[in-house]
């Protein structure tokens, strides 16, 4: 059994890491922290798993959290795991951080998003947690950097076109849309359920702090800079992220050609669902899964990608089990592998 | 046109004041207060109204407000009202207040229910504003409690009832349900979207603060002392309250007798709706309009009653406007008679 | 391995059954059955489950089933499963029935609810599914008549309660409320989103086929004819379902007593949670999982009870996968035992 | 005071007219048709007019018709409106035709996406009924093809900016999203509350019959053969519609100069909004109103356009009313101008 601690375990995605660790076959979930609830059991603060997660949730302090726990996930703020990761891999831990402060490779990139960053060293180091690209990296990483949600949704699709060369770069548009849950559980006026009911807007159009992540990668991986337009959406949901994508082909190819492109590369990935012809999509076919659907369709020399993710698993906390679960030599869907909901 | 002022006017209540006064044909809307958004555009906060309520918000200052409007609506937490509505009357203006301080004739009830009540003789001279009611007291008071939306949905099929002792006082039991919007624009965890989405629950059961409100009513109604039990449950809507009512019958009677007695009750008050046999009210078929839609069944010797409003319109601010159009002796439906939306 | 089929597969409650039972660990899916969708893959219409349970659904023929499976779950509308589940037991299977065909002992009271009875014999030798409740007729049943969802959050509350003389059963009120897939996957008006969302209202009010079906075990458990006020509701969600009943306490109580009979009684069953004092059940704590969320009040003489489940799960094909624990030997929550979602 | 008539008046976009018309205050309603309703009240299939609209739902005959009314609305699904629209322009009568049958002045593209026309004479007379842009030819036409909802959202962003060559028509792209009202009132699986809520989805990815709609008006507007990518998706919310389009410039322009434009073409059309920097449209600004809400961001070269609208009312009969004003010389806003819910 591994021993396994969550930082941040009363957010949304902290509180999603507990669902799925909970139920881990080989984890065994032995600390939680949480600064606004410290002391309080966790059922008390999300009621459904009364009788299934009623450990207290602790403060933070390093001393204690490494001496319960081998892996640790930080699900907090940026800005704060930086301050706390060192530490913790100091003391010989591996760390899964949800964070965006160790996603960024190019420190400048980070910086100019973010904010000053005080581990730049460990930064570099770090492995991009998107399990199903950099497997390698992730599993001789001590630090990873779990994606955003909107970069998985983005990336997973585009990722083995890129590298097969068959989109122009420079036309990529990522039309995205994430259900409400992404913004976290922290009060706001604009997550109140009467402002988001029957409500759908936009919001920091191209300026969302997940494009540099996302212009990072695909820079790396297409061998030069690449800058997408990208603008996210708030859905009236709890859970779920679709990203319809658009891109010019870099030169002709069929839908087929297309589809089985991405099919090779997720051969045997069983996370990543490429659909066959005239299957799209939708959000309530992954919801509470570790899921990502992909589908495709060409019109003229445009390639519509559309993918299709839970915004909190595979895009934030069942992807962050699924990096441990490489790290640690276990099967990749180990905790992570059940039947989801027709419904 | 009556110059009219809003106190309070980016809470939810307050806002519908906006709305509903920008249309009202004989009712000037002059100025707005907030404290939170004092110099900020109406329409910054509601981009609904955009380009029709841009008004600015202003601080509240009784000289200001007194000098704009000759009645004032105060949509404020309870509390407040009380210590600037003295200050107003003194300055000849007539209030509607949409807080629980003026409610209550007995202001031992208020002040077990809420806090010490600092402005008991008015309090006295306060009309309860449930307008098909009390319609007389309405018309001569310059001071007008608005009643909760709870008890809205609850006397308006009770008090007929009562009247003509067709039903045993002590066993009533009214479980209601509401949109969400009832618990306001204040940003709190439980009012999240991701919170209320596929929830349901009941809340504050049997000690809920309309609970002494209806006994009041109900109490004076009936002649003797009435303690219902009464549990509010939140719905996963925005706008909406429906109350199933139960009591037992006083005597023998039959569907139709009731049906009867309630139609006579209301015969002539556009904003009460008896529906005939086998029509049942719905929340949808209510929404964002000043109607009360009440059906009823008789099950043994079991009444069951069902009412229907929107909290924010009945239940709040077109009550409120009802009863300026009453006191003002416009026609009680003036700015009030809009068609609903069909879905 | 037991091997099991599912007979109506492609409805809410039959998917939901497929969910659970992919994910047994110790029954196999052997064959499902569709009229509708027979010769079509169940993930075509379920895609969620894509890659997962892609098995073909199948036209119904006795002998196919019996064939390949030695327990069934028939989730049919009512009247079809009495005329195809005598041949079942004939071949030597046991079955477990979802509909309402073998609820009822008392064939009368089913005749008066639904239609002529053509299996009375085998009626009277079913097992009422309430799984905690009458876990040894089910253990050596060969027909399990599983209980409507409404009956299981009505029962599961009372019983215990019942049985201990606590409460006045000719005082019961249940104030139920459910999500709408419990109306099923049959297109209909009443089931659009744009008539469910924002809408809530009572139906069938004191005329729900749920009703002598609750009368029923609700007299046997108290030894004289129980008839219960019974109005049931539509919710704006997909699945939950909440029942909020009022009976007069037969005697002087206090809540730590009622507590302590409903713990007393579900001692051991890791499904029914008595929430301590000052919780609440909530859909959306028990939404995907087997739970009932039992909670408990005083006002003066009158008792409060509420109680939470997904209505396809503990209301349907959970339960029923209980049922066919029990009836196999097995741990009771084999295959229910998933972590639930905090949100 | 106009007699009108309504033709098809129960589907959603038929009984948003009776709901329109209802309160329009220089129009009466004369009349009613529905085939499946005929002899049923209106306010018996929309309880929420109970008391304003009681009429009778009649069968359609154009001698009927024509006697009551002068203009005609026909809320019909494509094909018939083509059969039943000459017969009423013979008798005098001035139609708005809410389906595709007259919005293609080239009814080869129209057959290619729908079927054979039997009334293309009529076809290249009617005017295209997208107010705010062919408000002479609407004036003198005696049969408007109201546009499809999609169409108005894509068409009045893009409009303006064509005819001032801001932008590279070949690099259009339109990414639609659409309550699920907008598949109308017909029973289907896809459309029930279950499969909708917590979904989201592409649908008819470059395929939308809406698309060579969209198409023709832009080919007209910019003189040469335009073909844009267009997808549409369905959102969980009963009433509205947003489009994210994304363009070239066709040359160096400023975020300032393109809302410029948009303004001063919108200069005096109450109906649409252009939105000031940094305020950006949301389908819950514009529910349930006649407004059309723009809102601009540039990226590198690209830019970025929103438009928001109710698709029952400016996506169709609010658009129609509108029409309808135009035609008859009256204040294109008369019955239009209610004042919108904050929330």
């Amino acid at each position: 059994m591994i021993r396994v601690g969550v930082v941040g375990a009363t957010g949304y995605a902290g509180a999603e890491l507990v669902r799925i660790l909970q139920g881990h076959p080989e984890a065994e979930l032995s600390v939680i922290t949480s600064r606004q609830y410290a002391g309080t059991a966790f059922s008390d603060i999300y009621p459904a798993l009364y009788g299934i997660a009623d450990m207290l949730c602790e403060s933070f302090r390093t001393e204690d959290i490494c001496e319960k726990a081998d892996i640790i996930f930080t699900a907090l703020p940026h800005k704060l795991p930086m301050e706390i990761v060192p530490e913790l891999l100091k003391k010989g831990k591996r760390v899964v951080d949800l964070s965006a402060d160790f996603r960024f490779r190019d420190v400048k990139r980070y910086e100019s998003a973010y904010q000053p960053h005080c581990a730049k060293e460990l930064s570099e180091k770090a492995a991009y947690g998107l399990s199903e690209i950099y497997r390698e990296e992730i599993q001789s990483a001590d630090i990873i950097g779990n994606p955003g949600c909107y970069p998985t949704s983005v990336l997973l699709p585009l990722i083995p076109l890129i590298r097969e060369n068959l989109i122009d770069t420079e036309t990529i548009i990522c039309d995205s849309k994430s259900g409400v849950s992404g913004a976290g559980r922290s009060p706001s006026v604009t997550s109140l359920y009467s402002e988001v009911a029957e409500s759908f807007k936009p919001y920091k159009v191209a300026a969302h702090r997940h494009n540099p992540e996302m212009d990072e990668v695909l820079s790396r991986e297409s061998g030069k800079e690449v800058s997408i337009t990208f603008v996210p959406h708030l859905l009236p949901m709890s859970r779920g992220m679709l990203t319809t994508g658009y891109a010019n082909l870099a030169r002709t190819a069929k839908e087929a050609e297309i589809r089985e492109c991405l099919q090779h590369f997720y051969q045997g990935r069983q996370f990543v669902r490429i659909l066959p012809e005239g299957k799209i999509p939708n959000t309530l076919h992954v919801r509470s899964s570790n899921f990502c659907d992909i589908g495709c369709k060409i019109h003229g020399k445009r390639l519509i990608l559309v993918s299709a993710i839970d915004n909190l698993v595979k895009g934030a906390a069942g992807q962050a089990v699924q990096n441990m679960n490489i790290m640690c030599g276990l099967d990749e869907s180990s905790g992570l592998d059940w039947v989801p909901c027709p419904l």
